[in-house]
């Protein structure tokens, strides 16, 4: 299995970490198949969405803060519980397929490890699987 | 790779496209395997749901509304991040097991492209993959 | 398809189901490869977060029920639109890998499946597949 490792620098933070993935890919010369990017962590998260304006990545990570405020009154004595709640929201696991030798993002999409409970040093794993006569494309 | 376009009417919707991939994987003829769909977009997500009553869907996307409300003070400048984070609430990429020629389904169950910035045409991708002696069912 | 069945006893809850995948998984022998894991309801879903503290479970279904309060004023008459909320944000598809003839977690992690609308009895689907000189790891 390979992986990807980051340094956060923010409490919250959306690292992009689509290169990283392409360049996986291009590495072992995978044409069609499929990618599973899997982040071992209770604190962070895996997602797609907009790479284009950061100004998303900042509505992102506030309006998930008011959904979940740092200010509630959680029973865990850790004081992360918000950051175990916005990784449940965001979702650990995720699959893109992969065409031409890239994964098959649309036009405006990028792939970001979402911190919540930083600055850490994180993990995202990936599996690829590359094609075989037994996937239909 | 197979894909579903489709157009929405309405700002937030949520549409059924179960039997669309049932039929794609009739006309494949895949008995055991699964399918992974997948959303190229950022303003719009995947997810399966109730599909009896249409009531669920109204309360699903106005409890959304709730949560992101278009109301707040968003940096982003186009006006959608609200789209943007129901879309990450709701993820972008889905994957089912197929048995017996059928995405395996419960019996409430629908799937359905979730449209937060609509009217738009609509894409999802979708790549099968069939059982071989290397799945272990 | 395997599956692994549950009896929830709460109307809320978070069922750890690790052991069970993971003895499914040895007892077929797989040594690396992935496993998917699917909920086929409309009021339960599947996650990963921290198994250690089970206050990081009780802040969990609290903060959801913040998000998505009984109160509210729905329009589905069965009363459990809550439930079917909270079963989208948290997902019903799981995707993770195995390496070493273990599902692949963090150290804090476990598998759950979330119960909002028990107490009931619960199914979670399991496909596995091992890998072949096509998974490329």
């Amino acid at each position: 299995m390979h992986e990807i490792t980051l340094r956060t620098s923010d409490r919250r933070q959306m690292v992009d970490i689509t290169s990283e993935v392409q360049e996986l890919i291009a590495s072992r010369g995978i044409g069609t198949g499929s990618v599973l990017l899997f982040v071992p962590h209770t604190t962070a998260g895996i997602t797609v969405n907009e790479n284009w304006d950061a100004d998303v990545r900042h509505d992102i990570l506030w309006a998930l803060e008011q959904m979940v405020p740092e200010s509630a009154v959680y029973r865990h004595s850790e004081g992360n519980s918000r950051a175990h709640i916005q990784s449940l929201l965001t979702g650990h696991s995720l699959t893109l397929p992969i065409t031409e030798g890239k994964v098959c993002l649309g036009r405006w999409q990028g792939i970001f490890c979402c911190e919540y409970d930083g600055p850490r040093r994180r993990r995202v794993l990936v599996q690829m699987h590359i094609s075989s006569p037994d996937i239909v494309d």
